[in-house]
């Protein structure tokens, strides 16, 4: 990770970008905000040069944010995140690094809940579309969208990590911790999706139960990662 | 739960039934240790009293802890337990609460796995075992055992309480609050336990990552709870 690493984030409009934006914005890194609407982008990049002066920001659609990044963030809603990868999947450029954020949980009909993939996971799901030569981390999945873009309100949890080898974790981890606040923690293999995508619904079923909002995860008795 | 409650642990000698029985008999409450051996059971109450003075200890057989006790934790390694529950299925009282505090994780052939389980859970697997009459809960799932055991360290960290109904998580968690250091978090229907048996393999996998021993989890955005 160094100052001039680009990072896109694919559906960088929608609930999670503008805040995740804000953050690596605030921490100085060049990030480049893609929607499938570039007018919609250069809103949202308004918006956040309004709360953080000298952010290093760019408009972009979404196969440009991808095909100009070294690192890509996966923020579209998870229901349109394969057809999205679909659509994209020849800006994907060899060697780079896509963390994907999404969580399949679903509200309709009761109580929120997992949608069911045979993959066992929407990072798996992904995986399976994804060109074999970009690495696949997933990040993000135990954070609270709604606090990430409360930019006056520290973190002060941890971020659990899983990818397709130790260096891809590693390079997502470098990444996420130029947000403050956050411990980037490495949790294995991509099959541990299926626990991050889990706690995150755990996490919800919290909020609801104590009318609380962005219940989160810190992992106590790992005193200090230098990784 | 009072003082006067009855505390019993099924499996009370093995790898968790000794330090769950410390911090109970710690806290002043009346534990029953059960053992298939009640010559075992003794040796283990023999241990715990050298420990904590005046400790409130009983040994019994498996059945007697079941049949005796308002409170049952089943604390039999996982490939026991459906064995120890069918065993003993007349001795539940009915109105009476079980705790089971398993992981279903199997340490044979390669790295630390969950094993599949039909009803998706070990939880929801001894469910199906038990009488409909007694109250089941999950709790302790991701509380590393040997830490139980080791008085002098805090536990200082949450504990994740998943059962069949408010009522039955509500009994559980008023148990667990005997032990100082310990926050008993409502985590929704029995379930949940599908996600804290998988929390349990993501705390193996970052103790051995990281070298350390005692991963576990505490929940941020939940200033405290009066429940």
């Amino acid at each position: 990770m160094t100052r001039f690493t680009r990072i896109g984030l694919v559906g960088g409009t929608g609930r999670e970008g503008p805040g995740l934006a804000l953050r690596f914005a605030q921490a100085g890194a060049h990030v480049v905000i893609g929607s499938r609407s570039a007018k919609r982008a250069g809103q949202t990049v308004e918006q956040i040069r309004a709360l953080v002066s000298g952010a290093r920001l760019e408009a972009a659609d979404n196969a440009a944010a991808i095909s100009t990044c070294e690192v890509v963030f996966l923020c579209v809603p998870f229901a349109h995140a394969a057809a999205t990868v679909d659509a994209h999947r020849a800006a994907f450029q060899p060697g780079s690094l896509v963390v994907d954020v999404t969580v399949p949980v679903t509200f309709e009909g009761g109580p929120p809940r997992l949608i069911d993939l045979p993959e066992g996971s929407a990072t798996e799901h992904l995986r399976r579309r994804l060109p074999q030569a970009v690495g696949l981390a997933a990040a993000l999945k135990t954070i609270p969208a709604r606090l990430l873009a409360e930019l006056g309100t520290p973190l002060d949890c941890d971020d659990f990590v899983c990818g397709d080898s130790r260096e891809v974790r590693q390079r997502a981890s470098d990444v996420l911790r130029l947000i403050p606040g956050l411990r980037p923690i490495d949790a294995g293999p991509l099959e541990a999706a299926r626990t991050l995508e889990r706690m995150t619904l755990l996490a919800i079923g919290i909020n609801r139960r104590y009318k609380i909002h962005d219940a989160r995860f810190r992992l106590v008795g790992l005193p200090a990662v230098s990784s």
